[in-house]
């Protein structure tokens, strides 16, 4: 029996080669270091054919990002909204410092400053990302632990909103206590808040 | 009489008109085309000039961000905290959104992402920012409206987090309701914290 074509098939293979080429380049060289030459390069298609489908290093960075708001971040389940926010927390800030995903990660955030269509996707991106993380307000809301809140998204922004200010706009270190501390702040808020 | 000459005389007019020139060219043309060359011409001086006292443009943009660090922000005194904090994540709300301040501001954040030269000016940039602001928070004690917090500055950074987070790493839309609205986030956090 013939193997089952998966949907869009070697077009879709190429789109995996050239964007799993386009974050280990961002990684290796940053947004401006990436060039089409070198993603063709690193993943074994003709330069042609990368600029044909992506333009340049603005829609490779754009299309990753649209790849990588298909997959979920893991959404913890503590049973607390405090366990669950600090859980968040520290997922992102060691995301972003840890030794092998951190480079792309920055180099996505870094792109998003450079180019209005990295922007764009960043914005897509993170609106996503925040309605998944908006769960763990709901849920709260859905044991009684927390009193409806006017937007569970707000919240998840508090908790995350300082991590991401130490890392990319005052260049501080972020410890495991200072995402912590912003989660126990974003609770604070969560709990004062009145629908 | 000859006038008194100034604390460094030729050598702080030289650097006062590069690092204009070094501002004028951030907020045309971004870090990526911060030219050595570009910057001279604009501030009328030798190139050779620049390389030898500035080195790059990553020296240009540490030196713009210790002269910008040599000025303070407006600390507002409205006689309530949370009418100075508000009046603060406006301020620097406004700051990044204006059509004429809001591009260099912008590009002195987004060169802390690609130079770290730029990030080490920023963080001290920032530390002074945040010190100067924590008096915000010390009058509001000193007042009688709050009770001694354990860190100071800390509130100050949960004001500004979600501000420069939606500027920089989201890219959504900033009004002045999201700025108040972190505003007052702070200072239930910072009516919440017990020394």
């Amino acid at each position: 029996m013939e193997p089952q074509r998966r949907p869009g098939g070697r077009s879709a293979r190429v789109r995996e080669a050239v964007l799993d080429a386009t974050a280990a380049e961002l990684a290796e060289h940053g947004y401006p270091g990436l060039t089409v030459e070198a993603v063709a390069q690193r993943a074994g298609v003709h330069k042609t054919t990368v600029y044909r489908r992506w333009r340049g290093p603005e829609g490779l960075v754009a299309d990753a990002l649209d790849r990588a708001s298909e997959q979920s971040w893991p959404i913890p389940d503590t049973g607390s909204l405090r366990g669950d926010l600090r859980a968040l927390t520290e997922l992102l800030r060691t995301g972003f410092t840890d030794p092998e995903s951190g480079s792309v990660a920055t180099a996505f955030v870094a792109a998003g400053m450079q180019h209005p269509d990295a922007a764009a996707a960043l914005r897509a991106f993170y609106a996503a990302r925040h309605r998944e993380a908006a769960v763990l307000v709901e849920r709260a809301v859905a044991r009684g632990e927390l009193a409806p809140v006017p937007d569970p998204v707000e919240i998840i922004r508090f908790a995350l909103a300082p991590v991401f200010h130490r890392l990319f706009v005052t260049h501080e270190p972020v410890t495991a206590a200072d995402a912590r501390r912003a989660a126990d702040a974003a609770v604070t808020v969560a709990t004062a808040a009145r629908d």
